[in-house]
């Protein structure tokens, strides 16, 4: 049987960050896994910065809340519920994602979880796991799912590669020229027709 | 972070099986894992009435698509949605289960598969995994997740076993009797109060 493990940002909705930062006027938290690809590093600059800023959780689920999925991305993910199954596997913390859930329908996330304290101020964040994107294929594939993974940036490549079958979604240039082996798409509709064709060639 | 594995079948929507019994007239085909735990034999003698009868997989779809999920269900498992990240591990078949699915507005699902000749004719079934439930729920732990389990019968008692937390809804008597380590509840109201006293207890 099939399943499909999709990141979120870049493939459904607007990179948080990225839109975090030019709605609250801070530059420096534009800066995204594809700028810093060690993971910890990035966030405990961005926690950081927040904290020098005094902005809280609400601050910032505020604003994540006025974004929408990017156009055609609730459609498609609904094409995709409504022949194989699907689960969102995202390095963005829970607290973040839900406003954006919400938007989708509800998929499932597999994410990250911020620590906020009794002033809701975020203090830390909770990493479920290390290398979550290619451990949540390799748990699918112990459960004799045959998965197919797309994403967007370096840090799906992991989970890319240990997938069955890894598709690119409107990837930076460095990242289709790293990993040739994967195919990129730019559109819904290319995504559409190469799922379609995974679907058939190996059946439920 | 905290997951919720649910049954389908007893939880979420009524017994597939009996209602096609009821609907096909074939009362041979009542019987369910309640009477029979050995699922590969129950699915076996399933599979050979059906064809005695003549039966496809479409005339069983066909009744499957006029059943509805149980009163509150799609309610209580939005409510859920909303809360935190909801899987549905069925030992239903992937073509029984869609139409339900799309009735509870395509929650993830987790099940096994059939086979089906160029005739449309049910030859046989893929078990994707044996004891599928707790192997989930095995697989989600491996991902650092605290997994809450519920379920109404004796072949979800291996998932409530090895969830955090497990709990009946609905459970026929007997497995009350022979597992007394789970909350037993009836109503999804009950259901809500456990659920949220479990996310509150155990944070993101």
């Amino acid at each position: 049987m099939n399943i499909v493990c999709c990141d979120l940002e870049g493939v459904f909705t607007p990179e948080i960050w990225i839109n975090v930062a030019e709605r609250t006027g801070i530059p420096e938290l534009r800066i995204t896994t594809r700028d810093e690809p060690d993971y910890d590093k990035l966030m405990k600059y961005r926690i950081n910065i927040l904290k020098k800023k005094g902005l809280k959780l609400k601050d910032i689920t505020d604003v994540i809340s006025t974004l929408n999925p990017l156009p055609g991305a609730k459609e498609f993910l609904l094409w995709m519920r409504r022949l194989t199954q699907v689960i969102i596997v995202s390095d963005t913390f829970i607290q973040f994602g839900m406003p954006l859930m919400e938007k989708l329908d509800f998929p499932t996330l597999l994410c990250h979880s911020l620590v906020i304290n009794d002033d809701g101020a975020i203090t830390g964040y909770n990493l479920r796991t290390t290398d979550p994107k290619r451990k949540t294929v390799s748990a699918l594939k112990s459960l004799n799912y045959r998965v197919i993974a797309m994403g967007d940036s370096y840090n799906d490549t992991s989970m890319l590669l240990e997938a069955d079958a890894g598709i690119l979604f409107r990837p930076p240039e460095n990242v289709i020229r790293d990993f040739p082996q994967f195919r990129v798409t730019t559109e819904y509709n290319q995504l559409k027709d190469i799922i379609s064709e995974e679907l058939n060639n190996n059946n439920l």
